[in-house]
């Protein structure tokens, strides 16, 4: 298959990229670097020492005999270079993976909110009205986040995208009907997951777009079967305050002797997949494509959750690292539950790599051999998501009110 | 108080500028005037000659002695100026009509769909940002559309927003919760108020800020008590196919002795509110404004609904003129039932002026008055919704084969 891989030099894009390339597709990879733009503007870099994009590929066509060509345009702004692109090139299928994708960064400032609105949005519609325009029947699979859902306490389970709910007719009769299982986003970022399923919802409807949207969970890990195969295919690894997630996080800060900084009470469940595991999910979403009319396809792309203060504890043990309760930056419930469905992957064959496959080791590894590139300044997490909390944080920086929850 | 009108220069921002100056209150308008550049893009103008927003508002002064100021900004494009605006100004109030909304003009092309979606996102994405930022604690009311809920077929009557649903926990129990009434938004235009829900809901939960969001029907009508009182302040009034609205459009077509188009079987059923009323509920919304930390609320503001046909058949009754069925460029049902609730307005104290109430004989006499105005190649409606359905039209532009149909 032509596949396109948009924002193909990020974090999950190019491994990716590499994957889908190793079992035979021709791949393009469609990025405008914004995300090594903001590497720059927040003065930060990815632990590991990551080439161009360029580079990149020349490397993988020396390790693999397999070209992925680079095409750099900004979906968002560039509509017609995308529209011609697409019309020239005629994708069998697209990933698309580009938009800003870090919730702390969303919630920074208003200039932030206002970028992640604006890059997001329009990325994803620039992309649907152009598979419209120029007639493409591409299977179009999306990477959304379980986090829309803003990890609610009712206690069900999170089922794939959809919900069955009763409406009471005129005649006081139940009448079943099917909805998307309603969000309620828990900053900028996961708002703007929430505004793509209604642009999908339209789309799919109205032009018979055939779509895949993939709720994913934290990724974790850094290394898959083809960024191993040569030093310079390494993936990116982020360790800041924004970009850096949870239990990545965590591994770093084991490896530079930094406490592990849980926010809150740490009883924040979240869902999370290895990266081996996200690379698969997208092979196996592309092999099960809707057909025209069908409504959008939903997966949750995840493979097992925890409580954040489990994840430094088990951390904590593996490394004789310390643990540190800091206030929460971010609005939320001190604890939640979490529990996700996820059998669509698992009936495709997903044979799910957990924490307890020795990969965390891999991962402190990793974070030590390039512990000398790291700014210790840039660890902590500082976008708080109201003025209320800024100002909390500001005057108990360290948690000492915390002591007594945690 | 002192009200910010976005979009004081359009078809219902007008007279609400007008209605809410003559209570005695403080108000600004803000516009980009995009409403009339799209006039000379499409070649068309309003059926009443309408003047410069600054004559309107020089008049508006001269008539009643309020002053009404109008600034010129574009709310999707300049958030440093709006931002800087709102932080002088504080205003105790805002309503925002500022966004582009014809659904056949978002129909148009993929520019057209690009623009709107652009345009009408980042326009309220860019105020409620703006509002965190600047610390302004003013009340936001949004004029969003009836159209998102799709006229689903479910016969039951359109709750005001919300719908309880049950969601079965894992232990079997039914928990209830509270969600925002699924929408099935039938155009991008549609979509895009469907996108600015999620906005408001974000941004009321995670920073306290005050929203109404008003699901209008579709406004006929042109005259106001304020925009009587002058040639000058008259209203502005769409026929074109894009931005005319059914019954507007029905009661200009009568006088020119032009045929009623009926679009499909005309078994459409819509919701309306007369222009006067539409200001009166903007009134009576700004009284009942909600407390930080609650919900959104959500008014439907209409008064009454009627089928297509109908409200041809009535026109006709009423003015001798002919019916025509022509091919659907709209991709939707052909029949809909709707029933909407609307307790709220009718508790606040709304009367409603309903068609019965000679009004419409008030809009067939502004009509005629200004029919040498009326351009007869602008009346048709011509964009499709897909290219199916353009070719269809083309193919059977005089809808011959619907004739079986009606
Ligand atoms: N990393 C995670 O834990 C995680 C979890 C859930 C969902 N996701 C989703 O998966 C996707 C990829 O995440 P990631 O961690 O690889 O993010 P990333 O930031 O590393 O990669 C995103 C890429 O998209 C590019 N991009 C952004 N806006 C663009 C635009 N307008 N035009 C062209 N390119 C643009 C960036 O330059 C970057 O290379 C995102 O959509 C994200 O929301 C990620
Ligand atoms: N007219 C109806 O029947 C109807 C029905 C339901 C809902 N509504 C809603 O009511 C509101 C007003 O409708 P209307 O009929 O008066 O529309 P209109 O097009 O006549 O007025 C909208 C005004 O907003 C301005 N505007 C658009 N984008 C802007 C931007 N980015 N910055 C600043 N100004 C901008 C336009 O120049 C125009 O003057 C709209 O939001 C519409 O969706 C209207």
């Amino acid at each position: 298959m032509r596949i396109a891989i948009l924002g193909g030099d990020g974090f999950v894009g190019w491994p990716t990229s590499l994957h889908l390339s190793s079992l035979g597709h021709e791949v393009h990879i469609v990025d405008n670097l914004s995300r090594r733009w903001i590497d720059t503007e927040l003065g930060v870099q990815s632990l590991t020492p990551m080439d161009s994009i360029q580079e990149r590929c020349r490397i993988w066509k020396e390790v693999s005999g397999e070209a992925i060509r680079f095409h750099l345009l900004d979906l968002a702004r560039d509509y017609e270079r995308l529209r011609q692109w697409l019309a020239e090139w005629r994708p069998d299928a697209i990933v698309h993976f580009a938009e800003q994708r870090a919730a702390p960064y969303s919630m920074k400032s208003d200039r932030h909110k206002v970028y992640t609105v604006d890059n997001n949005v329009n990325a994803t519609h620039n992309l649907l009205a152009a598979l419209v325009e120029t007639g493409i029947d591409a299977h179009l699979v999306h990477l959304g986040t379980m986090g829309v859902y803003g990890y609610s306490n009712v206690g069900a389970a999170i089922p794939e995208g959809y919900l069955d709910v009763e409406i009471e007719n005129l005649e006081g009769e139940k009448k079943g009907l099917e909805i998307l299982y309603p969000t309620r986003p828990g900053s900028v970022y996961h708002m703007t997951k929430s505004l793509d399923q209604i642009l999908f919802q339209f789309y799919a409807q109205n032009d018979g777009l055939r779509i895949t949207d993939l709720h994913q969970g934290i990724v974790w890990g850094t290394h898959t079967d083809q960024t191993r195969r040569h030093e310079q295919l390494i993936n990116r690894f982020d360790y800041d305050g924004d970009y850096g997630t949870v239990l990545n996080r965590f591994l770093i800060q084991a490896a530079i002797d930094y406490p592990l900084t849980v926010h809150g009470t740490g009883g924040q469940t979240r869902a999370f997949i290895h990266i081996q595991d996200s690379v698969r999910c997208i092979e196996l979403a592309l092999r099960d494509a809707p057909r025209a009319g069908d409504r959008v396809k939903i997966f949750n792309q995840m493979t097992e959750t925890h409580r954040v203060r489990d994840l430094a504890e088990l951390v904590a043990k593996l490394t004789g690292a310390q643990v540190k309760y800091l206030p929460n930056p971010r609005k939320e419930a001190d604890e939640n539950e979490l529990i996700v469905r996820n059998e669509q992957f698992l009936a495709l064959g997903l044979e799910p790599t957990t924490l307890a496959e020795g990969l965390l080791e891999e991962v402190v590894d990793v974070a030590k051999k390039y512990a000398h590139r790291i700014d210790r300044s840039r660890v902590p997490a500082v976008s708080a998501w109201t003025r209320d909390i800024a100002q909390r944080v500001e005057r108990d920086p360290e948690g000492k009110a915390l002591k007594s929850v945690s």
